[in-house]
C-alpha cells in the first residue's frame, strides 16, 4: 500500500481533515500557533540494521523538526516513543537517548515524556510540538502562479546523510522572518513528489530546469536525485518582487538556489531538460510501501 | 531491560525532566495546562498476532486517552503512526483507522496528523494531546498521609478486556469536578506497581487491605490480579473528609470501592491479607522488557 493512497484516504474521511501540510496547525495564543507533527521510523526501511544508535536516535527526531521548520516554526516539546529489541544491551537504548537528547540540545527543544517497549525491530516515534507566530507560517498551499522556485542546499545526498542531516530550521527562521515566502515545504520524499504537494494544495503547476538544480558532488543521477526521498532540504515559493530581494542575499550566508516558476494549474507539473525537451514529472517520490 | 529502569535512569537527565505523570504538563491559557502524552503499542508485546486490526486502533488510542483521563484533563488532539507489515491488505490498515477513529469520535478527539510506515511488525503510536482546568489537574504525588484510596471498577480483567476496554474518562471528570481528589493514577502496571508510584512520588506510605480490593468476577486470584497490567481502572486518594462525600455517592453510577489508607513513608506500601498478616507491596506490575 502506498502511503500517498492511505493519506488520500484518510484526508476524506472527517476525522482526519487538516492532513495535508508537514505539521497540524492549531489555534494557541493571541499571535501564535501551535504546530504538531509525528513520525515513525522503523528498522529496514528509514535505517539499516547496523545503522548506530545514536543516529538512529538523531534521525527520529531530526525529520520532525525539518517538519517544524518547513511551516516556519520553531520546535518546543517532544514526545518520544521507543519499540526495541528485547536481546539489545541497555548501552542500545540508551545510545538512541543520546540521539535523541543531542538533536534535542541543538535545537532547544525539551522532551516531555517517553515510552519503551519491546519490538521485534528498532522503531523510534517521535511527537513534536511548536510554535509558530501567525504571520510567519508557512503552508504548501500558498503558491502563486508566477512565484519563483527554490530550494535550499544540493540534492540527491539523502543516501548519504539520511542518518546525519541537520534539519533546516536556522534556515527557514530566516527566510520567514525577511522576506514574504508563499509556500515550503521539506525534501523529505523527493523534488518530483514534493513539488507535486505544493502545486497540488495550491491549485496551480510548476515548471523546473533540470539545468538549474543543484546536485551534490555525491549525488546520482538527476532523475535519481529527483526521485530519491530524505534529503531534507527546504522547498519553497515567493513572488517576483520578493524573489528578488531573495537573490540578492543568496550566496554562503543563504545556501539556496532557484530551480523554476509556479505556473497556471493547466500546464501541470513539468521539468524542462537540457535539450529544451519538457517532462510530467511525476509525483513519485520515495515510497515506504 | 525494564522499562521502570529506564524512566528511573531518563528522569534523571536534564533534557527528559518533567516525567513521572501520565502526561506532561505545559503552559497554556490563562486557566488551563495543555497534557501531552504518549504511547506504543506492539504486535507480540500489547496485542497478540490475531487480535482484530480495529481492536488495535481501537487500544491505541484508549490507552492515551486513559493517560489524559487520570490527570483530570479532557483530550483533544491525537497523532497517529501506523507501521504494518507491507503483506497486509489495505483493508487491514483501514480497519485500525476505524479503531483509532471510533475511540476518537466516542471522546470528541480531533485527529490531527498521522504517518504510515511499513514494519516488521505491527505497531500504532499515538501522541495525544488533552487539556485540564488548573484547578482540576491531578497528579500522582498528591497523596497525604490520611487520605483514602480508592479505585474504579473491578480489577483483574485486563487479559479479557485490554483490546476494548473504555477509558475512565467520565468517572475522572466526574470525579475531579466534584470532589478534591489529591492524586490519581490509572492502573496500566497493575495495582502493586501503580500505588508504589503514587506513594514513591508523594513521599508518602500506603496500605490497602486484600478483603477490600474489588476483583472482578473474571479475574485470575488476587496476587495474579494486583500484578496484572492492562486493567485502565482509575487509582485515587482523597481526605477523610472528601472521601466521606464521595462514599455518599459510591454505587451505580460511581463504581468505586474504598480499598486502604495512605499512610507514613516509613511504612511502606503494604497489603493486609484476609489473615491479617501484612505483606509489602512490591512494585512489580506488568513488564515490557
Amino acid at each position: 500500500m502506498k502511503e500517498l493512497k492511505f493519506i488520500k484516504y484518510i484526508s476524506k474521511r472527517p476525522l482526519f481533515k487538516g492532513i495535508g501540510d508537514d505539521c497540524a496547525v492549531l489555534n494557541y495564543k493571541k499571535d501564535k500557533y501551535l504546530l504538531a507533527t509525528t513520525d515513525m521510523i522503523v528498522e529496514g526501511v528509514h535505517f539499516m540494521k547496523n545503522a548506530l544508535p545514536y543516529q538512529i536516535g538523531w534521525k527520529a527526531m531530526a525529520v520532525n523538526i525539518s517538519d517544524i521548520a518547513s511551516m516556519g516554526g520553531v520546535p518546543k516539546h517532544a514526545l518520544i516513543s521507543v519499540g526495541i529489541p528485547r536481546k539489545k544491551p541497555m548501552r542500545y537504548l540508551l545510545d538512541i537517548a543520546k540521539g535523541v537528547e543531542a538533536a534535542a540540545r541543538k535545537f532547544r527543544i525539551t522532551i516531555i515524556g517517553g515510552d519503551t517497549n519491546a519490538s521485534a525491530k528498532t522503531v523510534v516515534n517521535v511527537a513534536l510540538m511548536g510554535e509558530v507566530e501567525k504571520r510567519l507560517l508557512l503552508r504548501r498551499s500558498g503558491a502563486r502562479t508566477g512565484d519563483l522556485i527554490f530550494v535550499t542546499g544540493a540534492l540527491g545526498e539523502g543516501k548519504r546523510k539520511h542518518l546525519t542531516f541537520i534539519p533546516r530550521l536556522h534556515e527557514a527562521r530566516f527566510l520567514t522572518k525577511r522576506f514574504k515566502v508563499n509556500s515550503m515545504i521539506d525534501l523529505s520524499d523527493g523534488l518530483a513528489m514534493d513539488l507535486n504537494r505544493i502545486a497540488d494544495s495550491s491549485g496551480t503547476g510548476a515548471r523546473v530546469c533540470e539545468s538549474l538544480i543543484p546536485l551534490s558532488e555525491h549525488s546520482d543521477p538527476l532523475d535519481k536525485a529527483i526521485e530519491a526521498g530524505e534529503d531534507f532540504e527546504l522547498l519553497f515559493t515567493a513572488s517576483i518582487k520578493e524573489s528578488r530581494k531573495i537573490i540578492k542575499r543568496m550566496g554562503e550566508d543563504l545556501p539556496i538556489t532557484l530551480i523554476g516558476e509556479i505556473v497556471a494549474k493547466k500546464y501541470g507539473v513539468k521539468i524542462i531538460e537540457e535539450s529544451g525537451k519538457e517532462k510530467t514529472l511525476k509525483s513519485e517520490g520515495f515510497r515506504h510501501f
